[in-house]
């Protein structure tokens, strides 16, 4: 049996490579799986690394692979244009390493913009996908979670990229919860078909026609009530609406601060909110598996994207 | 001493005038100082209102009067011309009232665009403003709140808009807070200078250097943990994110459903985040004091909306 391949770029985060290399190796010991991480980056860095958490037999028994690559991009740079200017740079490497088949996912702590612009170019979009997603799936009060996407990799969008993130939301739904008909919504600012802007007005009325599942529009506040099973917006206003049900665990806690019993209680019971538990979020619409972790990502956050990344590439064979 | 006199429309909400109007009835027993309510809509429906709740007292003391309107507005109406097609409606009575120095504020739970139309013509907006905007004080994990805005008044921003919210923002919350210097922030998808639109990366630019507590980008996950006093984003996104948190008290109970003592404690301790715990939220840049209330607003909702704008018409008196 081969083993799944995955890519991991360790230069992307926020905290240095040493997270990352620390969060693979937490997921190396976790996973059940023959696999197989390629990290990209210094190769000297990366091998201190592995050394100073005594995991240097990784390398010795092949499962963890290191490419050396020497470019570091810059805010100099421009970030859609990286996969082509910045071709020996860690987050472009792990790409290319997917195009060529040596991998069957990436993951990335890097600049969305950069990550898009990369995979878009080198492994194609899907047909009849204008543009990529980023899509989360975010945690409901009912058993069942609902798919929101854009994220964060489309900041400005026409009708036509809602129309196909609904579209997409739709599929991925139906293939990875089983659901028959998933109730496919648009985020608005009220729930009467004259409300909000005339890009999501139009998107709504073609969605209509040519989503089976199409459900109407749906306010912020039923969201996380469980009322839809795809919430599509822009990717602007989708990443404000993750990042900010990131922090409802820390508000509960905070109103309950006074007692510590309540406060554990309610911790282990909003673990679902705390993006370090979910780690990463896929991009939509390519012909490749590419997962997006959040710049700000901690240890246990890489752990659990290096695992959902190896998770959907061992799927997909 | 003269009465503190507001005006309500009556026909707003979702769920009737009967909602509303026991609604205005809780404020008014609870309310110590003098004041007055307009009760704005059909004569005849508010008056069996009134008798139905044995409340006619209040209309005989003069502490409630009834402005008789018989205009209706529907969905075919144009919402930001309502003001001038449909001016014996109950929404623009009691702007009228308001700009004829009969009442001193206005509260509606009506259609945001027909609220906001009204007064930009009837009451006028302040110098330096080119958009009023709707602004909601969101409490946070410290003691002290945050102003959001624009919350729903202004879909799609342009720079200069966004700006004036800026501006505006830091002088509400340096005088209704009495802070010193605001921290003033602007809602984006990242902390760094490049992220974001370009309408949000103007904007701030010109913050930078007009605004005296201009304290650059907040992401999602920062607003409720208290790290600005000021917020400023287009009314879409801050409509989402205000009812996101609208739902967070809902999520933390449902995550101990099963424990009714951790369940009633949370819910105490969350009230903040119910929305029928503020009522309504204030139109600001405008010569006059507009109060906007949820549609779906429940008789406790109008209740403290009544309250707020009672409390708000004294203060400037």
């Amino acid at each position: 049996m081969q083993p799944v391949c995955v890519a991991v770029d360790v230069n992307g985060g926020d905290f240095g490579s040493g997270t990352i290399v620390e969060g693979v190796l937490g997921a190396l010991r976790q996973i059940t799986i023959p696999c197989r991480i390629y990290l990209c980056g210094d190769h000297q860095e990366i091998v201190s690394a592995l050394k100073s958490y005594d995991a240097i037999g990784f390398l010795e028994n092949d499962v963890i692979r290191v490419e050396h690559c020497v470019q570091n991009i810059t805010p100099m740079d421009v970030p859609t244009r990286v996969w082509k200017t910045k071709k020996d740079s860690s987050v472009i490497r792990s790409i290319v390493l997917q195009r060529n088949g040596v991998v069957q996912a990436s993951l990335s702590a890097g600049d969305t913009r950069v990550i898009i612009g990369a995979s878009i170019f080198l492994l194609g979009r899907k047909k009849g996908v204008p543009r990529p997603a980023l899509s989360a799936f975010m945690p409901t009060i009912n058993s069942r979670p609902c798919l929101l996407l854009d994220v964060g990799a489309n900041l400005a969008c026409r009708a036509e990229h809602l129309i196909s993130f609904g579209l997409m939301g739709f599929e991925y739904v139906k293939q990875t919860l089983a659901i028959d008909k998933p109730r496919v919504t648009m985020l608005n600012v009220g729930q009467e078909s004259s409300k909000g802007t005339k890009v999501i007005r139009d998107a709504a009325r073609v969605l209509a026609k040519k989503c089976a599942g199409y459900d109407g529009f749906i306010e912020g506040s039923n969201i996380l009530r469980g009322e839809a099973d795809v919430v599509v917006c822009d990717g602007f206003v989708g990443n404000v609406f993750l990042k900010t049900c990131e922090s409802i665990h820390l508000v509960a806690e905070a109103a309950v601060k006074d007692d510590l019993f309540l406060k554990q209680a309610l911790r282990e019971r909003m673990a679902v909110f705390n993006s370090e538990n979910y780690g990463a979020v896929p991009l939509l619409g390519l012909h490749g598996i590419v997962f997006k972790a959040h710049g700000a990502s901690s240890i246990k956050a890489i752990t659990h994207a290096v695992k959902i990344a190896v998770m959907a590439a061992s799927r997909r064979e």
